[in-house]
């Protein structure tokens, strides 16, 4: 999807958060926010948003000179998951439906999200956890299920660290022998790199492949050539969070969209209430439909 | 007041709301962010928040080639605020302390602020005068009641459009005759005019001068000489609103601020909670102090 001008305000507030997530250093923080104004004041809106939420991140790394400004809250966020990984578990078990119960929860980790400046707390988490467990799902769950019960193998494209451990019960549901697992290349806001997949225990599970990008979505091009050969061969994709949704949506192979819709703008793309929990194809003809054309 | 980090993303979504509400072509819309990033990119922060705001309206008048974007939003809530007169008068008349009830109307007043984005109804504004009639007040009604009666003349700042009408009552209040009520030389936003004074039914009542300057502020180095002769020989001088706030509470002249503390940053800079009526003078030693001395 492209940058709608409402992006270029929240563009400016989520640089001025994560820098003072960052560092203290009032200077550097307001080095890092004329940098970030005049690279917005150029940007070319046809790209999608997490283009710019990657140049933005770059710009902090570069100015706080810290690789991974991120690591200690995303190490944060993968415990407290992990304190509550047996109780989502269960409830998957328990449920009527195990598999839609392990979209929904996989759903209730999307909230785990820097960008939009929340600090999560367990007991946040465990709200939104039962909250999410009935709310309504927007999309086509019986699809989703049919799909993924059918398909030889799954790629599925992570979102943030302490997410992934929530992400971690779908795969289980899914079937882990099928499922490939792809993070992060580098560093970026608290996005899952590969040392969260190893926190959130899913070494020995699911194989872990990275996309070798820094960006906070999936941008096919610049991802290295072994993850564009899974992602083109892949039987599902399931693409996780806002991220991959914005720099997926437009993309010629059919993807499943699995995220709690936050912003405004994602949601008129998506055309569904903002809050509301999304289980999407994208609109480009999946294997199912073009054998019924 | 100087400008902190946290107005950067405010100017821009403040720009983004202006320009939209003033037309509805795309092209122009992005192309009025552009510009203002590029300018705010390069502010000195050292300047106060209503430098920045003048020079964004002066590039929205530009490009979309309209002189005065808000007049048909000034001239609306000025007749929605003279509908309320009549009320706000009876108010401060049946009061036990008609002043101190003045200056809460006035301050009711300042909610019609389109620089915060809303758009103001009789509704809001009735229940807004209902709850700022008891709502405790942040700063000396008592030195404010004492040095108003004993000021030879008074220089009244106004603010905004709409707002003016509930200022009158003030001005009725404080006894006209030694009252000058200023407003803005040129249009900027929705702060008030002379047309607006006139339109309020200021003309007769008291003296409307004007400042010579398109700031939503009071910028005094840049206001017409008349302006600041009065401004530095008046007896008393109240400034309305954040924007004369912002501009003038590092003023070498005592200046009594009455206002509603809408931002937190102002707030913060005041020492009140946001949301707070305030009535206080300016931290410079005023002329009762300097006897005193």
């Amino acid at each position: 999807m492209r940058t709608r001008l409402e992006c270029v305000p929240c563009f400016v507030r989520q640089a001025l958060e994560a820098v003072r997530m960052t560092t203290d250093d009032q200077a550097v923080q307001e080095e890092v926010l004329r940098r970030v104004l005049r690279e917005v004041s150029g940007m070319d809106l046809r790209l999608s948003p997490p283009i710019m939420g990657q140049r933005i991140h770059r710009i902090i790394r570069a100015l706080t000179d810290n690789p991974d400004p991120y690591r200690a809250a995303k190490e944060r966020t993968n415990r407290l998951a992990l304190v509550l990984y047996p109780e989502i578990r269960d409830r998957v078990r328990a449920a009527s439906d195990p598999l839609e119960m392990a979209v929904r929860m996989a759903i209730a980790g999307n909230v785990i999200d820097f960008g939009i400046g929340n600090r999560i707390d367990e007991e946040t988490l465990r709200r939104t956890i039962d909250s999410m467990a009935t709310a309504p799902l927007d999309g086509d769950i019986s699809a989703f299920s049919h799909e993924a019960r059918a398909a030889k193998s799954i790629l599925y494209l992570a979102d943030n660290a302490g997410e992934i451990v929530f992400d971690r019960v779908l795969m289980e549901e899914l079937g882990p022998d099928r499922v490939a697992v792809a993070v992060r290349g580098r560093p970026v806001l608290n996005d899952a790199l590969r040392a969260d997949a190893e926190a959130a225990g899913l070494v020995g599970l699911v194989e872990i492949i990275d996309n070798g990008s820094d960006a906070p979505g999936t941008i096919i091009e610049e991802c290295t050539e072994e993850f564009r050969r899974r992602f083109w061969g892949a039987g599902l994709v399931i693409a996780k969070g806002q991220g991959n949704y914005e720099t997926l949506s437009d993309a010629t192979r059919p993807v499943w969209f699995v995220l709690l819709a936050k912003c405004a703008v994602i949601a008129r793309n998506i055309g569904c209430e903002p809050g509301s929990l999304v289980v999407q194809r994208s609109a480009t003809p999946g294997p199912t439909q073009a054998i019924a054309l």
